[in-house]
């Protein structure tokens, strides 16, 4: 194990958080949030310390590095940044328990947006907009920044490859360029200016500009930290349609956006991912439309509950300007099913992501089909492109790896409270970085009341979500500690 | 396809199905219920005619077969059975709805002990009896019974081998010895010897006769049809024993029993699906023991419940002797997750078994060794044996198949009830054959609220979970019924 050249990753890693507390910090001196500007101060300081022992420590590190080091490289990163991410929640007082704060900010930088407040806007600036922040940085990635920022491989492609495919989601990386290195700038780029686009988007509707950066940071990272209780609910309707319009596009596979560029609208509409999004959005909008319409004053508002909720849920985001929990079984049920799925890979969403149902349903209609025709050999294609048998494996032991995930934790939360489905629906809504799940945790309620076993299981439960298992996974094996020659 | 062989062959089943319908009648004429006796007169007579017919009209079958149109035989079949099978339920009058007395024919062919019943004490005795023997003749599979006393085949082992692999539970069938009908009546013989073990043990704990048997029936095909509307509850301490040992014996792999026949006893001690199997059990009880202990008046009576449960939910039997509704959330939870595991491949018992579910979790672990030693690789080995590459993959798409079938059928039965949980539970109770559900479909309540569609929806379900999807799914493939050279 190249512990040297972990250490110094983190320490990279610690310093872009510590220096990105900065804007917190100057909000809250503008807002003469005196105290809570001091919990910033400390903050940076231990970060940015730590970070410095981390450097001076490790400044002979070998640039050799092993794909499962680039895991445990990945894990260890968003523990630490966590660690130390939740000091300003925990030293302002604003959150007071400790494992509360580490809970807040997971759930921020894996892009959850489980809260365990019943309310937010009591809370400071600063405070509030640290909360947003942790949403969009978690988003595309810290380290997918640290990449598009500083040579940390040097030359060492497959070092960077290795750290990136751990960090971005999806079944398989694809490079944008040849340079790693550069497709992390690609995307770093593409990521801010849909974040300002969608900033101008919600000034235009009257927002403040703190409530629209906020907004829109939670938005860009599909995170759903709110401003306001009740999450977009007192919005207007522009707003919730912007919302709605933005999630979705964050949701989408970022490379198409790279394609978008570069020319090739017509190779973007091919995409089968993109078609099976829009389509299972399309159609759990219209069910979705047609169960609850009788309970609105007209059609159209309907639609925009409908539509921003699936939205919500499928890219994972997890806003909500409705209580869905007063809806009928059918459409709780399909929200239920949403949470399963989750936005494309490579967006910002989490979720199993629609790539692998494709691969999946795809694999198995292969698989009952061989059962008709064991002789018959047949590829699958994706986009006209043969997916490596491989992929197609992993992504089935990922299923079901996930599920048993899924499983494992709802037995142990259930030992703390009274609803079975609240403790079904708060795992999968944070395995999946959703947020809100069904009742208790619904988008009415919180995760406040949790046990603090249920809350460690929940952390562990959102880092795993959003680094698609293996990094956390690895981090519990034996063999990944051991150094080799 | 060929047909003729596929009539021929459902002739087959229709005479037996017929012919087994007389020791019902008979306790009809015993018990003076003479209008149910015509109605078991009409169905033998209706059965018969239709298999006759279907034997004439194919006296010139080929029998070269294909694995294809082995699985559209044996899916065929067990519709065919089902339909027939249904006839004294529905002409006596006990059960007037024909959708009602469909389902509740399926629910026992299947094993799966899902009842629209409200109470069964009312029920003739012929009904009753008829109802437990569906439960006794669906659990070793009627082909397998067809098999073992008819030369279905003739020399033509291949095809005896695909109607045994698509009825057979498990994702690989074992030959116990080298001829395929032999094996059948290996099985045969032990599931009877087994059952009448089952019924001399409740003799000897004062059940009568007629109870006794049809108990007997219902538990070794790990049915759970039984004869009073509590189920087993009011049965004594000593007979919930009986049943909670004997539902286990049945949710082990047959073929461990003829190992013992064989004297390697050590052998089957050293099966890891027989350990986890049972480890799995001790597990369960000991922590749902724990859970419960303050309800009961003595450590015993919890752990009885427990384990009765346990048992009755793992090996997917589904009789019940307390309302464990009235449960915390963790036993609850326990069971709920029970439901999703099933008993050994190879046994009565329905679910995803715990073989896939060995060989799953063996996969996945090499798959993430795989991720931190790309270079290594590993064979997965069970019992020592090395595990075929293929039906690893088989099996983890099936396990995303298997899944695929919950979600979707669990939205179109939220369509209808006012509960989230009672429709999960609903469909996972009827794809994995255990019969009660939870919430509304729990130990006291029943599905006889369902809408048609979902009543179907359900039917289709418990089929599919019985004979493992495929033989099902295969049914709406195109490419299956195409003619072939």
């Amino acid at each position: 194990m190249n512990y040297k050249m972990m250490g110094r990753f983190n320490a990279l890693i610690l310093a872009i958080e510590g220096v990105f507390m900065l804007p917190a910090l100057i909000i809250c001196l503008v807002g003469r949030e005196y105290s809570v500007a001091m919990a910033f101060v400390y903050s940076m300081l231990i970060t940015l310390g730590i970070s410095l022992v981390l450097f001076l420590l490790t400044r002979k590190a070998k640039k050799d590095f092993f794909a499962s080091e680039g895991l445990v490289c990945v894990g260890l990163s968003w523990i630490v940044m966590s660690l130390t991410g939740c000091l300003p929640f925990f030293l302002s007082g604003q959150i007071p328990s400790f494992v509360d704060a580490l809970f807040e900010t997971v759930s921020g930088f894996t892009t959850t947006g489980a809260s365990i407040l019943s309310e937010v806007e009591h809370l400071s600036k600063g405070i509030l907009y640290w909360r947003s922040f942790t949403n969009w940085l978690g988003g595309m990635g810290v380290l997918v920044f640290l990449l598009a920022i500083v040579p940390v491989g040097g030359k060492n492609e497959g070092f960077t490859m290795h750290l990136l495919r751990a960090e971005s989601p999806g079944p398989s990386v694809g490079k944008l360029v040849p340079k790693m290195r550069k497709t992390a700038s690609i995307l770093y780029l593409t990521y801010i200016v849909l974040t300002v686009g969608d900033i101008l988007f919600l000034l235009f509707g009257g927002m403040s500009v703190f409530d629209a950066v906020c907004t829109a940071m939670s938005t860009a990272g599909t995170g759903g930290f709110g401003v306001r209780n009740d999450s977009i609910a007192s919005f207007s309707p522009y707003i919730q349609w912007v919302c709605t319009v933005f999630m979705l596009l964050f949701g989408v596979n970022f490379s198409l956006y790279y394609l978008i560029l570069l020319g090739q609208v017509k190779a973007v509409f091919k995409s089968e991912e993109l078609r099976l999004y829009l389509g299972i959005v399309i159609g759990s909008v219209a069910m979705i439309t047609l169960n609850i319409s009788h309970a609105f004053q007209s059609v159209g508002e309907a639609i925009r509950q409908a539509g921003f909720q699936v939205a919500s849920i499928l890219t994972t985001t997890g806003f909500s300007t409705v209580d869905y929990e007063t809806w009928p079984t059918f459409s709780r049920s399909i929200l239920f099913v949403l949470m399963l799925i989750g936005g494309c890979a490579g967006s910002t969403s989490g979720g199993l992501k629609i790539m692998r149902v494709l691969m999946l349903i795809k694999a198995t209609g292969r698989n009952i089909g061989q059962i008709l025709h064991p002789n018959k050999v047949r590829k699958i294609r994706i986009d006209g492109q043969v997916v490596d048998e491989k992929t197609l494996v992993n992504t089935s032991f990922y299923f079901f790896a996930y599920m048993a995930l899924i499983f494992i934790s709802f037995l142990i939360l259930s030992l703390d409270t009274p609803s079975l489905l609240s403790d079904l629906s708060a795992v999968v809504a944070c395995v999946n970085n959703i947020g809100p799940g069904l009742e208790m945790v619904g988008p009415t309620g919180n995760y406040g009341s949790y046990s603090i076993l249920s809350k460690l299981v929940l952390i562990f439960d959102m880092l795993a979500g959003r680094l698609e298992l293996f990094p956390m996974l690895v981090l519990f094996s034996k063999s990944a500690w051991v150094r080799r020659a």
